[in-house]
């Protein structure tokens, strides 16, 4: 097995980023002909997806809907006169988690019901001649629902994602 | 490969309940150092997810979005003067699957549509260092759609979950 | 490891297709005992779901809730007259893909959101006892969301799902 660790900062609040090409490098570097990448996020508002991600008007329309399907916080540090989605009223707030020893002042449970509605946790792409085995227009990608630029009360938002690599026996087509 | 069957009765309608305790446990029994965990359910409204389920108030936010994204169906046993959801009409009737030999007079719809929209049949969990590789705020949980009480005409219902874990290679980091 | 293509025509917009029993004749050839099967999609608007299938009304729930959650395109060739369901605008458009070169002149946005809420691009089931691990009412299926008939400018659909067998090791249960 192998894993890479993409480790980034995420200073937007909602966006989709391709990761298609490191997943193929890392494959590379591993050296596996065939077998399975898991690409999995350490966050929970955070998740991964495989689609069109190519076409940016696409990317658009999905950030917009996941915005309207799922309704922001009322209390979310976002709600601003130019915010322009429907709001609503939730119960979560992040200092409430046993876990949490950190400074986040916010309201976000918008961003983790959007990432249980429109991402996974992790995902599996089969890997075959030594790369990833995706249709023509289908891209891995990162869909990031609750990124933080640090200007206000709470710091960026340091996120990692993992690439694990899993070589697999020799390959059999069935007819 | 190591299996670890989890089975319990499921008498509240819709809930979410935290595993990760028991999937930790299981790869510690099976003494697996580095692989996979995978978490399948054997139910169509029983889904697997991956979030922050420590925090009690979230759990709630998550089932309150669910009940009024996806609508209840009007003739669902649940609907009486206390529920506050909307409601439609939907065709499906349990009775009515070929494979049904049980009684189940109950109008589910609306548990599978959450099903596929809140949850996953099955979630692959890196593991890592003798336990599954998650990230400060993550869990891994059953999200229960539709359970049942027994005090109507459906009797409780009997749920399973499993806990697969394989073994992988040693592990290579890549730069 | 074992590869079975499915190639189809996908012709009709939305539909649900049970591959249970391909999935499992596959299993059989390969003569796999235990391991995983790993069901996935070449496409951006054709996922995979586990759920229960074998009720035809329910999958007209699914498709109809499906078609009222997320919005369709109001410039999709689909919309006329008899069109029941709501629209709304988006800025995709198939032919702004850098990697299109075919004919595509439909407005698609709507099947990728779809895609994205109710299925996935590849599920992962456990195999056991030489068959795949489902309960009573599971089926694995593929959800089309934007098949075309070839009437209008648009070509028909080709599609092409992708079954992996994975064998695993002998298979030890914990209590």
């Amino acid at each position: 097995m192998f894993l890479k660790e993409l480790k980034f900062d995420s200073t937007k609040h909602t966006y989709i980023k391709d990761i298609t090409k490191i997943v193929n490098e890392t494959i590379e570097k591993a050296n596996v002909k065939q077998g399975f990448a898991v690409v999995s996020s350490r966050h929970t508002t955070l998740g991964i997806i495989v689609n069109e991600i190519a076409e940016p008007n696409l990317l658009n329309d999905f950030i917009s809907h996941s915005l309207a399907n799922v309704h922001e916080d009322k209390r979310s540090t976002r709600i601003n006169k130019h915010y322009n989605y429907p709001t609503c009223d939730y119960k979560h707030r992040c200092q409430d988690n046993p876990y949490c020893n950190e400074i986040d002042e916010d309201y976000n449970a918008a961003a983790h019901i959007r990432s249980l509605t429109f991402s996974h946790p992790s995902v599996t792409v089969p890997i075959r001649d030594g790369k990833l085995e995706l249709g023509k227009y289908q891209q891995v990608a990162l869909f990031e629902f609750d990124g933080r630029d640090g200007k206000g009360k709470n710091p960026i938002r340091k996120r990692t994602a993992q690439i694990w690599i899993c070589p697999g026996e020799s390959l059999t087509v069935v007819k």
